[in-house]
């Protein structure tokens, strides 16, 4: 195999680098030519962990998967389709949602409530049943011979790439793997866009560990790429962990930290690739905000600006205009004094303290001439950091967004 | 006069309906072609009143006028440019503030803290004060041959028409008038567009009354065109009643209730003109929230959906993709049962409760073909209810916003 070759192979294996997974991504006929019914396989029972949006309004499939975690303590299979998001569709929704996981696991063989159901798609309209179980016959048939690509592939929406990682990492001499895949979309200002996540590991992990720790790394990235709180009706992360490689994490262990350390590195780089494929995103913009009296307070300011549509589109059409970036801290309810405020951008100061203005307007806006930007706000009057990722916002946003459904 | 000369008058006519009141817009030389600087005038002198921007960073102007309120009793002026807006410019700023009100006051003969100062533009760049003083010396020269429409342009940044309306009314046998001039722009999710109001009325209201009535009633007009909270460094409503037609307006009379509704009037139509002139804003949106469980709630609510990119892009691309809308009241915070949401758009059902749709897609798509939606939310759990303005996001605000200092 030429070296090429490898590193592509490499880039799309995800989900099924973890030991005893396997994964598959067809077309069942819910749209009308893209895959639109993925499956995700282990044959070994694991443990699961799921965080879900704090939408009020929720998805038939997350009550489904919530109800799952709570009546099972192993599963064995995720299967997600796209093009329909089951939701606001009442009681007719929950008993699809249900049907999906009694025909997944009766051709797979296990229970009912050992299967995950995720839909991704429009709101509000029934899905085509006949089509969707016809696709699962075929997709548990075919699940030997899938890869993580075609089920990559099978839960985007107006995502332009597919997104997957994996690490491969030593624990006590053996190999321990985590993997995933990923869906985002409308990342702007991602009120209601939806973010799906699928992660895999052959580690062994408690099934209150791996709830524990999905919580805690999900925090420190999906939630920092600005969607917690702005939750869409079906945003979910589901973790399975199937012990194949017969390794077991406690907590408070070096091992954990390792195990931590690699779900955080597989989480992030799904979190930067969900803004990166942001719908009419052009540039990646990572917001560190220092120096805040508190973490929370640095976390308000941080959101707040990576929310402001002024400054992403000042971004958008590089212009350094740090007056909007000033207003919107201004506006985000925390304590700090504005005449001690300094910007830095990709590493160039712009504005010093007392608002004095480093650079001329054009030298100023070439610092935003780049694909990835990097914005520090210093505030000056206290230890509170946080990051937050985002991106600009284009015209292309508005086309996507003003015609999803035409 | 023909008709048609005279209703074009009477559009245009504003800040000069009330009696004693003066106004006036010119070129100064802070925009390169465009007027940018404009006087209200009252030879009376005046009661006044003022709302401010809550950001925690303030323009210069915006200190000048506060202090202004505090330390006079009475007042005749309001200076305001455009192109500039003086704010995140540090003490120089303020000074210069601070000589703009010296130098009107001296050619007015009245004392500086009898005139407020106003800016609006750019922030982070120092005025060309050697223009703007000579600017002054003009503008006052030539007060007695003014307008109110070169006035309302003189105020005016990206806007796309002035904003001027007045209206006379008869308490106790006598005329009393109200009028206005106003900006906007960057409305359709205004975190820190500007908005500046200058409202005069020739009733005369003691100014603690005047304050008391400003502030209810901008709470009813411009904060509900969603624009408070998320307010620009320079946002303010200013008031001067001078008098001049000898109708004292009293607290808890007849007469004040007469003046309260038509200056409601007046704030109205100027709010409903600036959403209508938001930066690329194809459609003015009326957002209705009924049956919450207070009215907080169904103002969060309603923000909420006025807020969304994804419903604003969905109204824009005339796609009445309902999932959107309740899948933003679900994250407004508010307690609402899905099950029991209805949604009417121009008056036709689209959504009834347990999700039943009530019309064809393409039908219910129709609703939304008009330059004016009023969308009725029904939560039918309560009597709370309220009303915001807002307009659709086009690819234009995107244009606007990308490239507004090149």
């Amino acid at each position: 195999m030429y070296r090429e070759e490898m590193v592509t192979k490499k880039l799309t294996i995800g989900i099924t680098a973890p030991k005893g997974f396997k994964a598959v991504g067809i077309h069942c006929g819910i749209k009308k030519a893209k895959k639109d019914l993925a499956l995700i396989y282990s044959e070994l029972p694991a443990t699961a962990a799921g965080v879900f949006t704090k939408n009020k309004v929720v998805a038939a499939p997350v009550i489904q998967c919530k109800e799952s975690l709570q009546t099972s303590e192993t599963f064995h299979a995720i299967l997600i389709n796209s093009g329909n998001a089951n939701a606001c569709t009442g009681k007719v929704g929950l008993e699809n949602a249900y049907s999906m996981a009694i025909e997944t696991a009766k051709k797979l063989n296990v229970n009912p409530n050992q299967v995950f159901v995720s839909s991704t798609g429009v709101i509000g309209e029934q899905l085509q049943m006949d089509k969707v179980i016809n696709g699962i016959d075929k997709i548990c048939s075919l699940i030997d011979d899938g890869d993580d690509l075609s089920a990559a592939q099978a839960i985007m929406t107006t995502d332009t790439f597919p997104k997957i990682f994996h690490k491969t990492f030593i624990i006590n001499g053996k190999e321990v793997s985590i993997g995933g895949i990923a869906k985002g979309s409308g990342m702007i200002h991602p009120n209601m866009a939806t973010m799906l996540a699928f992660v895999t590991t052959d580690a062994k992990l408690k099934k209150s560990l791996l709830q524990k720790t999905l919580k805690k790394v999900t925090d420190l990235t999906f939630n920092k790429i600005v969607v917690d709180g702005d939750t869409s009706t079906n945003d979910m992360v589901l973790l399975l962990a199937n012990g194949a490689s017969k390794v077991e994490i406690n907590e408070n262990t070096d091992e954990y930290n390792i195990f931590e350390k690699n779900l955080y590195d597989v989480l992030k780089k799904l979190s930067i690739d969900i803004v990166k494929d942001g719908e009419g995103a052009t540039k990646l913009v990572e917001i560190n905000v220092i120096g805040a009296l508190s973490d929370e307070d640095a976390e308000k300011a941080a959101r707040q600006v990576a929310l402001s549509p002024l400054v992403k589109t000042a971004i958008h059409g590089e212009d350094a205009n740090w007056g909007r970036i000033i207003a919107a801290v201004g506006y985000s309810g925390i304590d700090f004094n504005p005449d001690l405020f300094e910007i830095e951008i990709n590493g160039i100061p712009i504005l010093k303290k007392y608002y004095e203005v480093t650079l001329p307007v054009q030298l100023a806006n070439q610092t935003l001439n780049s694909s990835e930007i990097k914005i520090n706000l210093y505030l000056n009057i206290g230890e509170g950091k946080a990051t937050v990722w985002t991106c600009d916002l284009s015209e292309e946003y508005v086309k996507i967004n003003g015609s999803y459904r035409s």
